[in-house]
């Protein structure tokens, strides 16, 4: 069915941009990682790599938006989502070689600068976990403006720590970030 | 001179690092911009785009160490040092374009898991990174674990927070994260 291709194609592009970011994909790649017939990626994505890979973000940041509100309300605080957050990379990266990390940060580091459709799609994935962060720790008791920055901060320290995860080859950057970040969110 | 070309390489190189990361960027790229003979860079890096890459990211490392010292000595405290850190590119992200982050981290991103002479350079800089921190916060007494955690939240905090700001064409990410981890370190 058409609308399995393009799926398909969006799931591909998804796990590439998390191990290769944006610049290094190729769309031969996508199509023979995908198993998709070579016409299909410009019949369901005319605007190209850069459609493509803005809906391959786009269905990122959802999961993730849906997961994170998930964990917050089965933790019940924003500390301990925050720390799940971790846990889940501290599991991930190791299981991929450390290779698999965030789609959007790839996206956002190696070509929003330079692509307007790619740098709306990044936008709007920090803006809402960051959001979705800044509300839970205001219904804690947290002022707003405080709320925000620790949000803004959790978010940076999950991405960062991914990244020196990734340049280290090992977990400890996530678990030593997390250790320090629990102790100022709680 | 031959050296100068081989530095003017490092340096074009560090600075398409920066903007695109390893996978995008191509070697006649490099050779255009570094306005190098044809030649020079089998010649300088026989082992080719990963040696240079390798280069350019010690080089970025190297200064970036350097300057982290001058602020600690300059500021006398480890929240004043890393609060420049975050105010240095809270100008820098948006005089570029919003392009120019960090060296490291989109070697980090896009390649570390795939060549192990490009993971040695990004685990280096990392690690001398998190170290002068951590020494300098276990100096103003803190116990060496949190010392260690504290800084590696601090370097996670300002590589996530350029890959946001990179990601929402704009300071503020940066700006919220420096507000929060200010109280934090202080």
């Amino acid at each position: 069915v058409a609308s399995d291709t393009r799926q398909r194609l969006i799931r591909t592009t998804g796990r590439l941009l998390r191990r290769q970011g944006y610049g290094a994909m190729g769309l031969s790649q996508v199509i023979s990682e995908a198993g998709a017939p070579k016409g299909s990626l410009y019949f369901h994505f005319p605007g190209g790599k850069e459609e493509l890979a803005a809906a391959a973000v786009d269905r990122f940041a959802d999961r993730t938006t849906a997961t994170i509100a998930d964990w917050l309300r089965e933790e019940g605080s924003a500390a301990d989502a925050v720390v799940r957050m971790f846990d889940f990379y501290i599991e991930h990266l190791p299981a991929t070689g450390f290779a698999e990390g965030c789609a959007v940060a790839t996206v956002a580091l190696d070509a929003a600068a330079s692509h307007d459709v790619l740098a709306q799609a990044t936008e709007r994935a920090f803006g809402r976990w960051t959001g979705l962060l800044a509300e839970a720790l205001e219904a804690e008791g947290r002022r707003p403006d405080e709320a925000r920055n620790l949000a803004t901060l959790a978010i940076a320290a999950v991405e960062g720590a991914i990244v020196m995860a990734k340049g280290q080859r090992s977990a400890e950057p996530l678990a030593g970030t997390r250790d320090a970040l629990r102790a100022i969110l709680a």
